[in-house]
This record gives structure tokens, sequence and C-alpha cells, in this order.
């Protein structure tokens, strides 16, 4: 396929790479800064644009990898060229392209990328929508070409797993942070803590969360709990914190 | 070393195997369920024993795995043989056992343990503490005979690690299962998740946590947050959470 992407950040990075990689051509980078646009043109052979008139229509997709609010007025330029345009946002509706296009899908790669840590494509969870069973094929012969995890997700199902990807990753690391604070409060390293924050997360990959849960909430180890909350007691807000995540934990016991 | 091990939990399970595997004996193994401890004696080729009365003297060390509340009665019971005894618990002072014997240390090993899954103890963190420098030398040479992590943590250090343990690990484990409860609600895999969790526990073995934060929080996308919110708006107690994490996630942007 002949792929345009416009952005030039994370996720427009790994899977404009991703693309190239599978043998697909990328035409153009579109970015608002020209040279944010040219590295990643020259890693993927396309040629950088910094305005959106300099568009080469010859293009079978447009992959639109820019900020949430940006999403709307880039759709409403592009949709002229009456090429298949899909957004990236796990917290955008399909419903913002189709205001402009029929020719519309979402191709959401449900990962956390950053320029300076390779990702294996291959293993990402790829969230599919098209606006109608053919653009749906189409999405999803593109998405087997990158990754062997595709998902057929509509807009209601991927609003849900939006917020559950907060849950599941930032909501962690803002832990990790906090372990990280209260040992360099006594001078302690990070890395005392890191194989244990890594068998954590691979702990699940195969079990659920709650067959593998561990500590004193779902002992409902007062005791413990109690030497806690008074080493907490000059942060209230860490206070507060730990008291809320225990009473959940607490609350899974009563459950299973 | 001839070392004796108190316990058959998952910590005794896994610190018999390592110390078996680096060439030390492992004399007994006592629990007071006569199978659980036959099962870890048959792997380790010690004897099991189900009763104190029946520990063999002729030991160099006693390792203490046992539930936090009975280590203090074992060590009364083991004092008398005048071996040195180590417990293997973050949460408990060293002066546990100094009220019995002053042959005592602490041998803890920052790691979650389960008995289906093999870690690799070379990277496990072991935080040891001696009664005095001749024992702190002694647990360090042990320590290192099993692991390439070795730390000399203080029993006031050890309290702070084992209450940043519960913020980097148990707390994040309830966190996936949130999420995954979330992705249930809607009868979707947990497996679109899984690659993320694990993904954000990898980019914090090289980066600083608060420098590799995402989500809307981060970001200050009041847009994005309002509609979490409203998507839990029917369960008071994850959006009481949402809330929490969020404004502190809001305060790491303003103190960075």
């Amino acid at each position: 396929m002949r792929i345009t992407i416009i952005g030039s950040g994370n996720v427009a990075t790994h899977l404009a790479a991703a693309f190239k990689n599978a043998g697909h051509a990328i035409v153009q980078i579109y970015s608002r800064d020209l040279q944010n646009a040219s590295l990643l043109a020259y890693h993927v052979r396309a040629d950088a644009i910094d305005d959106l008139e300099l568009i080469n229509q010859h293009t079978d997709l447009f992959v639109i990898a820019v900020k949430d609010d940006a999403i709307e007025t880039i759709s409403a330029a592009l949709a002229q060229y009456q090429k298949l345009i899909v957004h990236t946002s796990g917290a955008t509706d399909l419903q913002t392209l189709l205001k402009y296009t029929q020719n519309a899908g979402v191709f959401y790669p449900l990962q956390t990328f950053s320029k300076t840590r390779e990702v294996d494509f291959n293993s990402v969870p790829l969230c599919i929508e098209g606006a109608d069973e053919h653009i749906n094929a189409q999405l999803k012969e593109l998405a087997y070409t990158i990754t062997q995890n595709v998902y057929q997700i509509n807009s209601a199902e991927r609003k849900t797993l939006h917020l559950a990807a907060v849950f599941a990753a930032n909501f962690p690391n803002y832990l990790y942070h906090i372990s990280q604070q209260l040992l360099a409060d006594q001078q302690l390293p990070f890395d005392l803590l890191r194989p244990l924050i890594l068998e954590t997360a691979k702990k699940v990959q195969e079990h659920l969360p709650a067959s593998v849960q561990t500590g004193p909430a779902i002992r409902n180890d007062e005791k413990t709990m109690k030497s806690h909350l008074y080493q907490l007691h000059e942060k209230p807000e860490l206070e507060a914190l730990y008291k809320l995540l225990s009473q959940g934990i607490i609350k899974m016991n009563d459950a299973g």
C-alpha cells in the first residue's frame, strides 16, 4: 500500500517504521514542524511536508497520528482527496472522521511508544474499526502485515479500552514513581525495586491479576497496613491513596 | 554451608532451590504440614520435619521463611542451638530475633515469588542485615553465592523498602485487576492490555518513572479525564481512585 503519515510523534514514528518494514511505501510525512517531518521521512524514505496543501494525492491511505484535538481539522482538510483516512487515537470516535468522509476508519495500536525504545510491533494489539465491511477488511489485511494481534473494536469498546489502559499503564507508572520517591527519601536506589516491578508485570502475562494478588491488603494483615499508614502519616495524599487501594484489594477477597 | 529452612511457602521454596543450586547442603525443611515439608525436601534432598523438637543441630544456619507473626515463636525455639538465625521478612525488625539470640540477621529477597513460576534468582536483590560486622560478612558471602545484587539494608531502611514494594507491585497488580474487570464488563479479552502492561514495566528498567509518565493526567488533558470520569460514574470507588491518582500525576508536572 501507499501510505501517507500525518504526524511525527511516537505513534507516527513507530507505525511508519512498521509499515516500511512490512514492505509498504511511505509517500509523505506531514508535520507542522518540518524538521520533525524530515527526520522521520529520512528513516522511511518518504518526502517531508509541513503544509497540507503539498499533499501528494497519489496515495492509498492517510494515517492521522496527531494530538486528539487536531484530528478533526486535519481530516476535514484531507477529505477532498477521497482516499481512505484512519486515525490512531484510543479516545476519539470514528464519528469525528465520518463528519467529513465515509471512507474512514480507526487504526489504534494499544501500546506505549517512546522514541528511545524499540518496540516489537509484532506483539502490539491493533484495534481496527472501519466505516463499512469493505473498509474493515482492508484495515484488517493491513494490520496483519505488521502484527499478529488484530482486534475488531467499535468506538464504544475503544472508549472502555482507553480508560482501562490508563489503569493498566499510566497509573501503575505513577505508583512506580511513588515507590522510587519513597526510596530516594532515604538514599536507597530504585534498582532495588526494578526486578520486582518487572516480575509483577510478567506474572499477569499468564495469569489473571486477581489470582496473583499479594501483599498485606489481600491477606487482610491489619498490623502491617497500620504500620505502613503510620510511615505515611506525614504524606496525607499517599496515606489516602494507600487506604483507597488497600480497601479495594480487601474487597477483591470478599468478592472471590 | 549447611542450611536448615523453616517454612515451605514461596520464599522458602525459591530460597531452598537457589541455595541447593549454589552448592549448599539443605539439612532439613520444617513445616507444620509434613506433606508440604516433604514436597520441598524431596526437591532439595533434605529431610522433612513437622516438629521443632526434631531439629538436627548439625547445621550452620537457620533460615526462617514463615508468616511474619510466627517468626518470634520460632526464633525463641531455635535460639537454644546457638547457630546463626536469619529471617526473610521485609516487615520484621532484626530486633525480633535479638530478643533471643545475638547470632542473628536478616536475609530479605526483594521479589515476588510464586510456586508456578521460575524466578532467575541471579537478578533478585537480596537485602541483608547482621547483628554485627562478622555476621554481615557471613551473610554477604552467602548472598553472593545466589545473586549478583546484594544490599546492606538496616531495619529502618527495610521498613521503607517494604512499604515501597507495596506501591511498586501489590498496588499496580490491583490496578491491572481493575483494567481487566473494565474489559470483562464488555467481553473484551485481557490480552489486549498485556503487552502494554509489560512494556510499561520494561520502560522503568532503564528510566525513572517520572521521565516516562504518559496519559491524560500528565498532559493535563481535562477533556479526556472528564470523559473517563463520566465512564466511571456508576463505580464511585473507581471514580475516587481515578481522581486521586490523576491529581497526583498532575502534581508531578508542577514539581518537574
